[in-house]
């Protein structure tokens, strides 16, 4: 069952927002998901954004600024929620912490356990969903996300190397293990057996033989959390190391938000487009 | 003196929001500037942006999909706010009077008389203080505006014809004199004679002789306030009957949302661009 919480007519297709109760994460869970004009009975294959902390689905689907790339590679656009939501799950007072912050694990801690299983609900759940309700080609996906979503983009795609044919990021958290955001949230949901870790950590990932077949990633120099959080140069190493042919971009005087997100997402469309068949 | 609130790189060029004391309104006054890259010392045209009610700089700035068109071409993007804010100035609880809901209007009628001069400060302060801090080229203005702010651009072009080189609008109130809308605002800021209604009604003014070299307009079918607010065959019949050379379209499907002003946004931008001599 799949409510529709709103559709507009956006650049030729429909922008719409999606409801559904969740088997994963024992929630109601909604997303967003731009649809291109298309000829009838085309299946489209599907660009799944991942986004940052404290968002939702609308922040991308608002500021992203992919709709007239993905109407013009022919591209359907899904940006699904950071966490569960509703009343009787469990928060955190912090910004990166719970609601908002779910880091796109499946937690094995209480009280995080029952409800943030995002793992589980976009490697497994929604995508079927998609498929049922969407003219989605499901052997065309691509993956990319900020931030967070970054971080979550990347480390479902190394997990998953045969569901995804394009991966790329926006500033990205590369390694939790090695930064503030990741101590705590991967302490919080997974407890403190590091080695648990590794599953949700791109480099850790490619450390232990994962491979992407390739990779897009942009990043501003104006980035407030390039140094701490974001570690952009650790990615870059584990790429070289382990052989992947990665296009990771320092882009100067550009900050964390959305306006440098939608100065490059046109050229990530079109990357994963051509990667994907369009 | 100006403010920066806030600066973003993006698509190559500065997004800020700024802040300044107006005289006109007698409050700090908000508003966006996307300043594109440039050759040092050049002057760049400008196209002004009035928002619809509710809205303040932000909507657009967020949500308009304007910057890689402005980029492209070479144009700044001026976005002003849609009324004076501020616990001293006097608000109404409905949505289309009082804060958010100017008009593009000197009130003359009390209690808004002494902050609601949205005309004067579009027209007369903001430009000049433009001009100072921006690497603008005033002798090539465009002006484009959304429901409230397209009535809004209409308006203050066919009052100001040698200040702007080229037109546009999405889905503007087209006359206030003939809307429910406008009955209230006007009837509340200009008092019950309506005869001063008519510097602020499009229709009226082309009506008593004012024109416009050309404009363009886009407007969708499914837009929810097309026949009791918009009525944009008003407009159609106006121009038709005064020789004004308007493209107007009819946009099958789309709403009233910004999901339906960012999917043409830029071609208003490429139309002005070509009129501004980019």
């Amino acid at each position: 069952m799949l409510e529709t919480l709103e559709e507009h007519r956006s650049h030729g297709g429909v922008q719409g927002v999606y409801r559904h109760a969740s088997s994963s994460t024992g929630t109601d869970m909604t997303f967003s998901a731009f649809v291109p004009e298309h000829d009838a009975g085309a299946k489209l294959p599907v660009l799944w954004f991942l986004s940052g902390l404290t968002c939702t689905h609308a922040n991308v689907t608002e500021k992203g600024e992919y709709r007239a790339a993905c109407a013009e590679h022919g591209v359907i656009f899904l940006a699904p929620d950071t966490s569960p939501r509703g009343e009787d799950v469990p928060d955190d007072e912090a910004y990166d912490f719970g609601k908002g912050a779910g880091f796109y694990v499946d937690a094995t801690q209480e009280p995080w356990a029952r409800h943030f299983a995002m793992r589980s609900y976009i490697e497994g759940e929604l995508p079927v969903l998609v498929g049922e309700h969407f003219p989605v080609d499901l052997d065309r996906q691509g993956i990319t996300g900020h931030s967070m979503g970054g971080h979550g983009a990347l480390t479902t795609a190394l997990r998953n190397p045969d569901r995804f044919a394009s991966v790329s990021a926006f500033s990205p958290i590369v390694s939790p293990l090695n930064c503030p955001w990741g101590e705590k949230a991967l302490g919080g949901y997974l407890g403190p057996v590091r080695e648990a870790w590794r599953a949700y950590d791109a480099c850790a990932l490619i450390e232990d033989g994962a491979r992407l077949p390739h990779l897009l990633v942009d990043q501003g120099t104006a980035d407030d959390f390039l140094e701490n959080q974001l570690k952009t140069g650790l990615l870059v190493e584990a790429c070289e190391k382990a052989g992947i042919a990665a296009d990771i971009r320092m882009q100067d005087g550009y900050d964390h938000s959305y306006y440098f997100i939608s100065s490059f997402m046109a050229d990530h469309v079109a990357w994963h487009a051509q990667r994907l068949g369009c």
